[in-house]
């Protein structure tokens, strides 16, 4: 490092808690250990996930962690790499020692939680183990599996979900790869006809297998199929004849995870590596079609859920890094001559933490209540009863549109909120917040979700209008119809809850007369859709907040509370009070269009929200430390536990690279040389 | 490469325009170059610029430039510096062939455009032109800017600005560094007395020389002073005795400029070495203070004219990108059975794209005015007359807040409206956000600066009250005191500026209700306007909206518009439409709270919105090329003047690293051990 002389010790972060957060954590109102427990669901879930996180992070070098952004893209990968087989020894350690003939571990808690501390980069057989094998199990026949699914359970092979193109991720109908059958010698023939047609972003390290969804051939396209092939050789791992196979080089976030690319020259497949549980090509080259695609679409609802569960996380990961540290930092006298107060005294900063941390909160809940009801309707389905998964996919597209954005948002607000040092990348928050964004757009893009929610709430309509019965959570949209009086202010939660309902129905009608009124000017459907495509998203975007508006107020103030104490009941009520008042002058610019609020509503409305500002101060720190995330897992020097982060950002600062020498190649070989010359 | 076959010929980059792209060309409605000259100020400085850049961009490798994410946080550092000081030979040749007397190139143009392309991760030496030698002009006596400021001037030596320390940087009075007077020797002995004190983010590579500003001591403490002090050999690069100096680590953003820390041990310097033009110590210690700040202040409205422009700059480039390769990617049908459209031609899209458009012209426009209204006063200050001096601080503020909030959440809707894509660091969206939201931070924290503006229009609610004049900008809340027909919905341009204007009074004044009640409750005045925070910055980001509504509606539709054809200025005019339709609708919740919209105002509004977009749907590849940006600048696979996007992208992956073997190293030593394990 370049010194001379330095005033700072070897070790300069201290073994003790920093004494203003300390004072917080003595001051709180209620436990947040109960808070921690109710967040994991329950004490058993929480005491069980600390013990296997606990297990994962023995041994793991903090400040290495630190330093990940300070290298090269290979070496990261490198690094991700041997992060991601070192927990999965570790889990198959623990399987092996406590409950040798289940899967509790590994490969269930594979792409949890428990691995973030390990894989702070993201971890490059996340899609392996979240997609591929979930897919080899639902589209593989059972010799099928046995035959190469089962390899990749166990990781003796490993592989991706190749199915997005360098054209065309969103419109699958329009993928280009093609497989075309030969019946005299029984196999496909692979080709990616353009450059336009590789496969583009399937994340993962293959070894000897992708999964890939194609345009299979029998004389004519049968639309998208999945296949099972070997790209490499699966000793010296050299691709293939006819596989042309990298990565697509570094993003903006999940730098860890190797994205690559596939192009394919005339690669011949067995007839028998498509994945015929479903669809199949007999020998003699005909086709038997999919007897129904609902298991895909219930696949994809799962999926949503997951990605909004996590982005919640996400978002309280961002939310306790950004509260510790305006725990600790001091700045601006708020009274002259008094001593400079925690930044978190200053109304504006409260304005920026706690809303995000009730935000949290909600999408959590949201999603937990999501979760309950695929299961009941996975039940339901069992019994043949499809008539919820309509309602569930959409409210499942709906969670996913407004948990990725509004997370993503509140990340940014949230590292914003940490002032110069959440710019470094050792406060984290920048790799949180790209994180976070992703899901903006993977899983289906938010925009396209939108206009099939919006497509959906227009059939809605349509069908209230005619008086038919309607699924639960939209059951609204025809009591809206039925009762002019639904919007009504009141200012209650539930009254909240309807407000929200009632601009989201108000939304749908306008934009189901715009789309008749196209339709009478004699507009295509399609086009009808197109040029009111901007109201569908408003409409549906607001269906999304009613919903977790309802959800949200459920889990709050429903049965359940009993079980709590009173105190943690308190501030669950303020963060969902701060939730709606936030949300609702959020939305203000619909609800004022639809609902008559007095200059005295609005004005009250104000009040709440700096009162209940007020009244979460004490409890903020408390409330994050319920998050109960380990220092591994923030990955951020600004967020740990102790709370020492001046001198976690010197530390990861002096341990930086550029550090390790007192005066760098460049001033020798660049500077010195212009700056003598004169020229 | 990991290739044993490929599909793709060596070169993949076609040298013809995307036809797509070309379309949209020729069917434009009026003539980019003439966007182009009016954006650059004229045909005069849109050749001169162009004459520079090219000879700039002379000879430097394009794909080189897109590899930069790839390397490690030192290289890219060693990178920027090689490209930073290309820069400086180039531009000092063209002083020296072209103009030898003046500064037209070096150094006026080595913090500008036309240096983006030398170096895509920032410029390392951009403080030192930008802030280090203004400052020393401005701070240094005649003596000590002969002694040194010209050695920086002339690049002998290099020194950037540090004022931030690790524990302060929005309240300069909390700076820790001390320098103490020592009579006996006539030197001030120079401290950072804990980690907190150490100097963290000065940006740029200094040699010799660093200015800071700190707190001067003669016995006691007089405040934040300059000194300017050598940190390390001239010839050497070792850091000097007592000196602590080091990189503080990757940052989200501007990855190329080393942003280092500073501690200081016991260093002396001559008493001579504070910079004396103004506030002074003399030999016996005694102080004479600054007989005025205005110079500071006005400093800072310049840096802040500076940063609204250049954010706007960034707004234009992200869309400039984002437009054409909206233009090439065809993606899901409209009509079941037609050819997949250009996604522009889904009106979800231009909806991404277009309000941005519009938005990054609109503050370019603002900062123009502001820019000209900052020349006009520094005539009066010539003059002796401050009055305007605080009216033009409060709206830099306003400015440079709303501009570096807008193209931050502009650039990322941009990059989103790229979809997967626009998440590849070849795209250089991300870095373009990363820059674009570092402005939120730097140079008064948005929220600081939010206060300042609600305090300042306070006391001018305060005034108006009273009746005293108002300076011009601000003279509207005294008309909305006496008129209740002000903010009066007729829907016009004028109207709509009148409207903004009207919603910024109404939120001024319910702060200023606020803030009284809170006063007659008893709260000190400090307290009062901490608790009133959230209101104050809700009029505040009004106020600067309402300046921008009509510095863009002047721009458009004031007398110059007679020296522009008819179709340009229909081009311009649906711009100003779009903007201040959309942000008024943004708004609403602000407006309906102070005006009468009736239904049918609300749906005319978005029938203008959806027209409109319709309206600009033929010219936007025409107008996003008026910006007139060279590839290099744009650094982006997916932006390319050619529009050839899928190939260079695939083209910059091909080159990554990564690929230029067949099997990555982690292989053999990481996990095919694992794999054949079975552990």
């Amino acid at each position: 490092m370049a010194s001379s002389t330095s005033v700072i010790p070897n070790s300069v972060i201290p073994t003790t808690v920093n004494p203003d957060l300390q004072k917080e954590r003595d001051a709180a109102s209620f436990s947040s250990e109960e808070f921690a427990a109710w967040w994991a669901g329950g004490e058993e879930v929480l005491k069980f996930n600390r013990g296997v996180r606990e297990y994962m992070e023995k041994d793991v070098d903090y400040s290495e962690m630190l330093q990940l952004q300070n290298k090269t893209h290979e070496e990261i990968i490198e690094f991700s790499t041997r992060g991601a087989i070192d927990g999965a020894k570790k889990l198959r350690r623990l399987q092996e020692e406590r409950n040798p003939s289940g899967d509790v571990y590994w490969p269930n808690m594979y792409d949890n939680q428990v691995m973030w501390g390990l894989v702070p980069g993201g971890n490059p057989f996340g899609v392996m183990y979240v997609m591929l094998v979930k897919a080899l199990q639902a589209q593989c026949t059972p010799e099928q599996y046995e035959d190469f699914g089962k390899r990749v359970e166990r990781f003796e092979i490993c592989g991706t979900y190749a199915q997005t193109e360098l054209g065309h991720g969103t419109y699958l109908r329009g993928l280009e790869t093609r497989a075309d059958f030969d019946r005299k010698t029984d196999e496909f023939v692979l080709n990616t006809p353009k450059i336009s047609s590789y496969k583009w972003w399937p994340g993962g390290s293959p070894t000897t297998a992708w999964l890939w969804l194609s345009c299979t051939s029998t004389n004519k396209c049968k639309g998208p199929h999945m296949f099972f092939i070997q790209v490499r050789d699966e000793d010296t791992h050299e691709p293939l004849p006819g596989v042309h196979i990298g990565d697509i080089g570094k993003k903006m976030g999940f730098i860890g995870v190797n994205n690559g690319f596939l192009g394919l020259k005339d690669v011949r497949i067995p007839r028998t590596r498509m994945l015929m549980r479903h669809a199949q090509v007999k020998a003699d080259g005909s086709y038997v079609s999919s007897p129904t695609n609902v298991l895909t679409y219930f696949a994809m609802v799962r999926t949503r859920c997951v990605v909004a569960r996590g982005n919640a996380i996400m978002l309280a990961a961002a939310a306790t890094i950004a509260t510790r540290y305006s725990a600790v930092r001091r700045q601006s006298p708020i009274n002259p001559n008094e001593r400079e107060p925690q930044i978190m005294d200053h109304v504006t900063q409260q304005m920026k933490l706690f809303p995000e941390i009730a935000t949290s909160v909600a999408y959590r809940k949201a999603s937990d209540y999501l979760w309950n009801l695929y299961d009941v309707t996975i039940k339901d389905i069992e019994n043949g009863k499809y008539e919820r998964l309509p309602e569930l996919h959409s409210l499942s597209c709906a969670l996913k549109v407004t948990c990725s954005m509004d997370s993503a948002a509140g990340v940014e607000k949230l590292r914003l909120a940490c002032g110069g040092h959440g710019y470094l990348t050792s406060s984290n928050m920048s790799s949180i917040y790209v994180s976070a964004t992703a899901a903006c757009t993977y899983e289906g893009e938010n925009t396209v979700l939108l206009l099939q929610i919006g497509r959906f709430l227009m059939k809605t309509w349509r069908a209230a209008l005619t008086g038919a019965p309607l699924p639960p959570t939209v059951s609204y949209l025809a009591e809206v119809q039925k009762n002019p009086e639904f919007g009504k202010w009141t200012g209650s939660w539930e009254n909240m809850v309807k407000a929200m309902q009632y601009a989201a129905a108000n939304r749908t009608q306008l934009a189901f007369k715009s789309l008749s009124n196209r339709l009478t000017r004699g507009e295509t459907e399609a086009n009808a859709a197109n040029h009111t495509g901007i109201e569908f998203t408003q409409a549906a975007e607001l269906h999304g907040r009613a919903f977790v508006f309802s959800a949200f107020t459920e889990a709050v103030t429903g049965p359940k509370s009993k079980t709590r104490s009173a105190n943690f009941n308190r501030v669950l009520e303020n963060l969902l009070e701060l939730y709606l008042v936030k949300e609702t002058l959020n939305q203000m610019g619909h609800l004022l269009r639809f609902i008559n609020l007095t200059d005295t509503d609005l004005s009250r409305l104000q009040d709440r929200l700096e009162t209940v500002l007020t009244k979460l101060r004490p409890d903020a720190v408390a409330i994050v430390d319920g998050f109960d995330f380990s220092d591994l897992q923030l990955n951020s020097t600004l967020g740990s536990y102790d709370g020492n982060a001046y001198e976690r950002i010197f530390d990861a600062a002096l341990k930086n690279p550029m550090n390790q020498k007192s005066v760098p190649k460049s001033f020798h070989e660049i500077l010195r040389p212009f700056m003598k010359s004169n020229i």
